[in-house]
């Protein structure tokens, strides 16, 4: 999994039918200074998150698996809201 | 999933059976200011893009998920046709 | 999926049982000006590719669904031979 | 597999169901020079890794198989604790 | 597939069951001309290979599949010993 910061939504009326009802989420991955880091991706949301906000996602099957949509078109998901980031760090 | 734009077309008459029917897109993968980043890759059209749109696109066990198409060497489809995107950065 | 261009060919005598009978195919990722761009890898040949054509390529379970071998330790497979490339770019 | 550095943690209330009862452990992978190389990721702990120790971790379906939990969001795990690296070079 | 080199052994007592009676080798990727190129990752021997031997190795579920343990932590694999490698360029 990830930290990422959710900064954008995408709209598309014209979709599969497995993404209906998924919020799409602009998802930009973040290193752990919260600095952006790497392409953003768009990932449903499976916990509320809203823009702005700190979260945890995945991909792949993990991602279908946490939307409870098995066998669909979904490759990457928000499955968690960061409350708090702890590094040590020699 | 990730946000491209559809920039071409690729023909092969001998091809694995599982591509015989679906239309091969040459996908841009785009940033989210649609600029062009990252490489170019062949998705399976599910959603009847065309030439230039602005598409969602995915990849692995999800693209052959939204093919229908479940044991197909298929590994990259395009899955929505972009409405709108919105940003908010910082 | 990807274009490539097959470029050789790796003889491996002691291989997991699961490679025997295929033909492990040098295989090196093009852009869309038929230029080489990325690693090259190992791909087995499913639809008779030879030396120095462009084809296109799967990666993960896609690849084994191409070889038919679905319990296999292939990752990667040649799935078409590439009559024509059409690329608009605005 | 790949070597990595425990260098930190993540807390989030609000998650996916699955990832309840793991410990979201930051990950930072390393060369076999022990020197931090690539992206850290969140990982779930299941060998009971502490913070600074060198570990082991996979992705994707190795990770669920790992956690034990089949069908849940986690797609990395640490499922080593480094006694010993002996690297030989040319 | 790739092709790559086993440069060492990581040991660890504690581990993933899964992991238990599989030699972790570690293995550098290479180039076709035998270059080190990319990352070394943790591959588990399934045919036999020995410090400093060329070999073939796969990743992610084909993994698994070449270490005959389906529902295992595995996600590199060492499936072949290269003979030879036969590269023609233009």
């Amino acid at each position: 999994m990830q930290i990422g910061k959710v900064i954008g939504t995408v709209v598309a009326t014209r979709k599969d039918d497995s993404l209906v009802g998924s919020k799409l989420m602009i998802t930009q991955p973040l290193n752990f200074k919260s600095e952006f880091d790497g392409k953003p991706l768009i990932a449903v949301d499976t916990v509320g998150a809203g823009i702005g906000e700190l979260v945890i996602f995945t991909e792949g099957t993990a991602a279908r698996n946490a939307a409870k949509k098995y066998d669909s078109s979904i490759n990457a998901a928000i499955v968690g809201i960061v409350d708090n980031i702890d590094v040590w760090e020699d």
